[in-house]
């Protein structure tokens, strides 16, 4: 099968688009010869600074996270793979400031193994940093053992709130228990519908049998969750909700946000219907949709499916979700 | 083949898809009983109202724009059907006010007759309004022949400038003309490289053999271009800019917007790399990339391709298309 995509030579596919995002973006965010994604402001030395890392195929994320409010800079890798220690150790010394660095890690096993060798590096050359894993994917292992829990599009809401209050000047421990605090409370469930080309090698991603959909699947079509026949939305809403809300043990009278990431050929309109009957048996069990957020953050190319995510809010993380931001992908008034 | 959507039964697919719409983006947009979207906060009743009218199955269009500084009642039809006269009857009489009414109508044959024949009855009770048609695709006909160019993804930049005038007091003529400005200064060309799927019927609404895409393709699969095969982002990025900027006769000093939307399954990276390239076929031609948008605002279901839109900027159009707006699908801080 021929892949699908507007493609120019694979071997300079990620330089390009990162080119085409700073472009699309200028006055949020700029690219560095080195390849960092960084706001496109000068970076204000006195708060804390916020830093990830991740492969690229999955935009907007993770640079698209970068801005006013969120992060102050992304280290993007090759296609579905993590940027190498040199690169992250680099991100970590141009942030390097009295204040701090927060250092959001999602749980792969890539990230986590440039992260640990660069920030062992960082240590050694005095840089003040505080590491966050995130690992908030039920599907392949129970709470109890986070280490093998993979970290999904939850990163999102753990940057936005790190991200608002490194803003509004918090130290670095208030960030990095802020981020955490967040973290503990939530946790996501993938289902795949359709799936998707490795636009470098062509190859497919994750094959899903007519008929069929894949509930648990991770961010590059890893298995981890059951083939099952492909539900209605309602159906499948209620599957994946009562599933999260067991895993993060969620009572009447909890506040959650809900976030619907599409994985790419899901349309918003799928997901709107998705989102209004998590609300309906979200109001049947007595607990509020406090916050939600629907569209394409973390994808995964063309598959089909989405990810939910759900967490607990207090009035602290309610109050810094709500808090302005303007990055390429998330801008808040 | 078996639709891969997760959907709920098919007659109820538009209310469930605006409800699930409304309560993501509560704090921007209201739905009416009647099925109007409306603003969240109160109609400021010395402004102008922006008003729109078209099918649904295009999502974030056209109810994601609105809200503040652009749109103040999208009137959603059935899946890719205009929505009937009494209901757009409705919105112009919602939005009646002494500042007046500016309508912009897509050029598509039931958005045009339902717009016709609720204006009409309008004009008689009274309410004052303009209409701006828009019609940029330039794969169906010739410049001189605006009546047969379709609507496409252009009237997000026309809602855009028009509805800041609006926010900033304008009048109506005065906003007419600037919609009539934009647009008359603006060309669209769509090329499709994979089909979708109807939600509500499961047909096949555009089938394109391997290897190969369409340049010219409407909003719902029509015919208008060629079928070729596959290219290049930078081909592709080439083609389809040469024939805009020869249908606005764009010349070197120009400042031209730049819109890249995608259709539903071609990603940001895709996007991203014909924005670079564009950007180097303007540069060398001596014209100014002075803005740009990147993302999905007019989707085809789970198509594959995307809309380049260019047009024409003064510094009045640059002042708002740079104006603050919060809507669904478009926050300008």
């Amino acid at each position: 099968m021929t892949m699908k995509k507007l493609i120019n030579a694979p071997e300079n596919l990620v330089q390009e688009l990162l080119e085409g995002f700073a472009l699309a973006h200028a006055g949020k965010v700029t690219l560095s010869d080195s390849r960092l994604v960084l706001r496109a402001s000068e970076k204000a030395q006195d708060k804390v600074a916020v830093v990830t890392l991740g492969g690229s195929g999955h935009e907007p994320a993770l640079s698209g996270f970068v801005g006013e409010g969120m992060l102050d800079i992304s280290v993007p890798g090759e296609i579905f793979a993590a940027p190498g220690p040199p690169k992250v150790l680099e991100a970590l010394r141009t942030a390097k400031r009295d204040a701090g660095i927060l250092f959001i890690v999602l749980n792969h096993a890539g990230d986590v193994l440039s992260a640990k060798v660069a920030g062992d590096m960082a240590k050694k050359e005095g840089i003040r940093f505080e590491q966050v894993l995130t690992h908030e994917d039920i599907s392949c292992a129970p709470r109890n053992d986070p280490e093998n829990r993979r970290g999904l599009v939850g990163c999102l809401p753990v940057i936005k709130v790190a991200g608002a209050a490194a803003e509004a000047g918090r130290s670095l421990e208030e960030c990095a228990e802020i981020a955490r605090r967040m973290e503990a409370g939530m946790a996501t469930l993938a289902v795949a519908v359709s799936g998707a080309t490795h636009p470098s090698t062509g190859e497919v991603i994750a094959a899903i049998d007519e008929g069929t959909m894949v509930v648990g699947m991770g961010q590059h079509g890893e298995a981890g969750g059951g083939t099952q026949s492909l539900k209605s939305a309602d159906e499948t809403a209620e599957i994946m909700l009562n599933a999260l809300l067991d895993d993060i043990d969620a009572k009447a009278g909890d506040e959650l946000f809900v976030l619907l990431n599409g994985a790419g050929a899901t349309t918003l309109m799928e997901l709107y219907l998705v989102l209004r009957r998590v609300n309906q048996l979200l109001a049947d069990k007595g607990i509020t949709l406090a916050r939600s957020l629907v569209g394409e953050y973390l994808t995964v190319q063309e598959m089909g499916g989405f990810q939910m995510c759900i967490g607990k809010l207090d009035e602290e993380l309610k109050a810094l979700w709500d808090a302005p931001c303007d990055a390429p992908a998330w801008t808040r008034k």
